[in-house]
């Protein structure tokens, strides 16, 4: 990509020493304006302080939206219907945020006049590819700038170097506070890759999980909830009717404070190489639980099944980055279809890491006939004799084989 | 059927009341000779008693048969390679055991030259159906007598009464220790269905778990151990080489005192109902935990994403009975195949019925390579160029799309 | 289910012998009264002798229905945008009308307050279950007489003499016509079952094909036709707008005469057996090419292959009479949600039984884009060098194993 | 990739102009050793000439194998048993050839001690990403040349030009035989593209096509053959025993004399584009239609049902150049797995363009049972009454659902 073609450059920036660094070597090689984009989806960090630095660093169009409640209702619920689990253990909690920021990019990129987006992912990871999947996919003609696979400053030494040669955020190492991981954070989950996990054997220190208490040091008396599901929706919490980003943010308190949602896993990136990463996903996981609970009273067999089977493919294509892509668009309109019915309530308890569903109920909704299930007499709700057709025709291509068997 | 037809009919027998009415009832009303089976599959009982039953009911073959190792290394671990789960949280542990029982059935009516099996299943149920699914397929002119879709005992009442008139296990009714529970047992799990389950909403008291401390009882101190797999199958503890039934057996003790391995679901039953059932599968929640952390080590990506898409399905055939049909034998195949690298050592810890992964190596397999995925530099190991194409390429149909788009 | 119970039942009636019996035999077996239904869905026979003899017979409530445009529409049409095939050569031509009668037997006993339906599906075939299990999806309650499974009439000797003693229909056996294959016809298709089709290896006589000339005896000039596209289903031949069921029509009579549609199959019955059956699906043939050809053009990629994966299974749904079920809608809805962009004009030749794709175009929705796809030198549009990068990532994950093994 | 860093590389050489080039090209600006390797895989060219122009390039060691056997029966073959069509039309002709092709060049280059592989396939295509997952898979060492991704001769003119200049292949011009597309052929297919085929509107001229007469010029008399089926493959002809390239050389003939097995379409290519393009796969056509025949007899109907559900799967990978990826060993081993009992005889008629079934049998694997199956009395073979029960009990979960609705 010509550097001189490059007018306008909407940054995805954090503030931090990548960042800001990143800033300034656009400034720098591609001698164009930069426009900062500074989002809250919730994790947990003041953005005041970035728009205080990108005014330091010249910039003249700041951006510091609050997207929490967009992040929770348009994204991580619509997710949360598939039960999306990426190879049995991780919940996409950095997967899920990604399309979100291509999104504002691209709408930053249409207000401004911006013909280039840039962000601060290596060229190792799965995000680059989210971001650069989504922003394509929203704006064609978009130029993408991604420095970690252009510049030469590829450790943390010569970033560092770069900073300090450029009078970037020397306060910003405060060191009793840095963590030696990789880490990302939002509304769903804080993630740490890097530094001792980088060997699949080593256990990592107590000291690098930050949202929740380990289930040793979670409180000895078990907490109980009750969550309120409307379309496959939580909308509320305890009877308390709460947005979606309250909703989270409410459960990941629960949760982090009795040892809930900890993983530690080795995850196949799209990029192709095997990683390993821990996460915390407190909400999430109560979350996903929750959820299952309330299909298994509420949702049909066979659609309860279709939906088993396609989760997979809908978890891989939402941690690869094809959120904006038709064939998401696809499945989801199959699971939407699937959730008019995922109303009522799950009641669970919350222990040292332990969710436990005690009880699930819908009035509306339930397909649970307890005349039907009952073990004793039903009254003719249910004709026993029926099963002996049902199973002789389901066997008949088996004895049909048998007897050529011989 | 016509009742005359039967003349030697192999009974699924437990000594307990049911099938010693069933037993009464069989030489009653088919007036033909029985055959009783009873299996040891782990489910903790001694057999000698239905031994003695047997013979008191004047039964002139008897089978007694430890099975346990057949189930676990043919059945069991072959199901485990799969990572099987039943909607999302059900380990299949009666189901599982069920084609066992089958194929010993066809087995012992071709030595004792019976014409016809017998089982003490219910009409309602998904067992009745898992039998002779297996009875079928793997003899397709077997005669099946299911009693409880024949009979008129519907209620337990019923049951008692018939019981009582022909002198039937007044012993058998240790009350004290009765369960109010429908329970089945074998070295996978035991299941706890009917009574106060009957209503979804209902939390079942602790005493009805018999298998597992509860969380809360569970040691305060962790307990850790690893696991040794080979081409997917746990082969040592602690590097202790063990058979497969003491693999499950020991696992089964640890989890149990660590609070592992309870459930408590509505699932989906074949004949079309929805049911309330709690399980304890203590060994069977560490090993699914253990051989998802090795495959995430050993598994190629795809490979694991397509076992991941085919294990609904697998579990929907495991869990309706088709454990014989050709389709659950390719999608072994298939599995199988996918397993000749899965070798390494899990280390995990168990704490009040968490199980967590502390770290995963294989000296042979493992597909993570440090110096690709490394934060650091990594010496040319992967060139983060590459990854330019790879996002261009990728997004090269959704470009196309926006253009057309407009 | 006690005969007594019934107290007007609505019977989906030809005409013909069969449901003439059926008519009769509800009368003299329930003594209650019977509505009959009657419905063109574009069989292609004459529907007032139905009247005719339904008044004969004392039926007061008679309902005579033209659903051949609903049938097109919400039924054929959605099915096809699903490019549905069941194993591979059957266009579902029976299975997808099924539903339709069930639905309008279900809204007949509302209006006229019956409490049960009947139908003249026997106990061996798919129609029994699709009739049935539409029925009970939108009617739980409704009872089913099927008196096929009921009666001792299984020949076609004793449904005659049963005729014959009740003076019913000796005009209808117009003996020159009758064909002795088992038929059922409707816009769609016309099948063939039984008689020397009973042995998979005899090929059946010209005689048995109606709506067809054989390849040999179709024209030897080839015709062509353009069809018009719009969100998946054809609104237009060679420019002309039609209905849904005049473009099936009409594509039945064109294909018809140039020899196109006739499959000639084993298949697998829901019910367990292997049958062979002859079909005739001029129109539809013609509409599975053409669909297949506009969506090549404006389909993304990645949704044509998820249709195609998912499209196994909707074929079996609508095969086994699901058309009502949870699982046919999520499917639809996402086969719906692709087909906004399937719009354009597909050119055809039609030859002695093949059905050639001459052209597509789409103004509005063409992902073809020959600046990208062409040999000569694009101009910049494409950038070969990104390949590299494609295939270098897309390797990794089997370089990094191919090291492994060394 | 340092051009200094190679010493010998394997090129697969077709002795035309662009290989040609190639090779002189290899020579100069890698200034290394070249081996050529040339395969018979049946694509109807001499092959000693690519000897003789090697020999005058100043090649030293030269390759020429005739792998037509192994490629039938290695590739073709299992590929066939999967019935893989990719986007429902195209029979992958080129697509399974290619990882034979790469698979030599490996093994050459291990017994040359070459470091290195080329191949002529442009940067816009499928070829390449097939040559070299199929490389890197076998030797993730291995260094791959790929000079239309590296070099400046990206139109026609330039690589006449070049090959002018260097006095390659002016003999090579036979432009009366020149056709415009661009071609590649196989014993399975051959195929083109570009030119006038670019505009997805436009037909192609009569001319283009060279393996097949049209449907119009095929004889007006049908051709009858009867195929044998051995664990799903094709061994004999009208009974006479062949070997796998000896069936389809044979079936080529014969089908093309027949018009059959033509097909144009747009497809979508793994690197993203749509393209254009038009097949002739006589014999595979043939075959397709043949093992499905065979395969409606004696396979069980959830085994097809899965097999079809997995093989668009399937064609994915081996179009996107993933046969030796662990995800397509495992979905072989599921169809292989299912292979065993597809054995028997199909009889085929062949007629301007159609493949027609006009039998199929199978003395030891058909699970066609007439006495279930007859529309006539069945003498008890299958109970009629079964499917009450087989309704009602499938039917259950809508029973339910709707009484919930009310």
């Amino acid at each position: 990509m010509a550097q001189s073609a490059v007018k306008k450059v909407v940054l995805a920036y954090s503030g931090g020493l990548d960042t800001s660094v990143i800033l300034k070597w656009l400034q720098e090689e591609y001698g164009c304006e930069v426009v900062t984009f500074t989002a809250d989806i919730g994790q947990g960090e003041e953005l005041e302080p970035a728009r205080a630095k990108a005014e330091a660093a010249g910039v003249k169009e700041i951006y510091i939206d609050d997207l929490r409640e967009e992040f929770v209702r348009d994204f991580v619920y619509p997710m949360f219907r598939a039960n999306a689990v990426y190879e049995g253990e991780y919940l996409l909690g950095t997967s899920i945020a990604r399309p979100l920021i291509a999104k504002r990019l691209i709408e930053i990129a249409a207000e401004t006049g911006a013909d280039a987006i840039s962000h601060g992912a290596t060229g190792k990871g799965n995000d680059q590819v989210r971001f650069e999947l989504g922003a394509y996919a929203l704006n064609p003609e978009i130029k993408i700038i991604a420095p970690w696979r252009e510049w030469d400053l590829l450790s943390r030494e010569k970033l560092m170097a770069y900073a300090a040669k450029h009078g970037i955020g020397v306060e910003q190492k405060r060191e009793g506070n840095k963590s030696p991981y990789s880490m990302d954070a939002n509304l769903l989950h804080i993630s740490y890759e890097g530094y001792d996990l980088e060997d699949p054997w080593t256990q990592p220190g107590d000291a690098m999980w930050r949202w929740s208490v380990s289930p040793e040091q979670a409180p000895d008396q078990a907490t109980e909830i009750e969550l309120t599901f409307e379309r496959g929706d939580i909308t509320a919490i305890d009877g308390k009717a709460m947005s979606p980003a309250e909703v989270l943010a409410e459960l990941n308190r629960i949760g982090g404070a009795n040892g809930i949602g900890r993983a530690d896993i080795v995850e196949n990136r799209y990029v192709g190489m095997k990683s390993r990463g821990c996460y915390e996903t407190p909400g999430g996981t109560i979350m996903l639980k929750a959820h299952r609970a309330i299909e298994s009273l509420t949702l049909d067999r066979e659609a309860a099944h279709l939906k088993d089977e396609l989760m997979p493919r809908y978890a891989s294509l939402v941690y690869n980055g094809y959120w904006f892509a038709p064939e998401r668009r696809m499945l989801q309109a199959a699971i939407d279809e699937s959730q008019q019915v995922v109303n009522g309530v799950v009641r669970l308890k919350l222990y040292k890491g332990n969710v436990s569903v005690l009880g699930r109920r819908s009035e509306t909704n339930s397909l649970f006939d307890e005349s039907i299930a009952t073990f004793e007499e039903d009254a003719g709700a249910y004709d026993q004799t029926d099963a002996t057709g049902f199973i002789r025709l389901n066997s008949l291509r088996l004895r049909v084989a048998g007897r050529k068997r011989g």
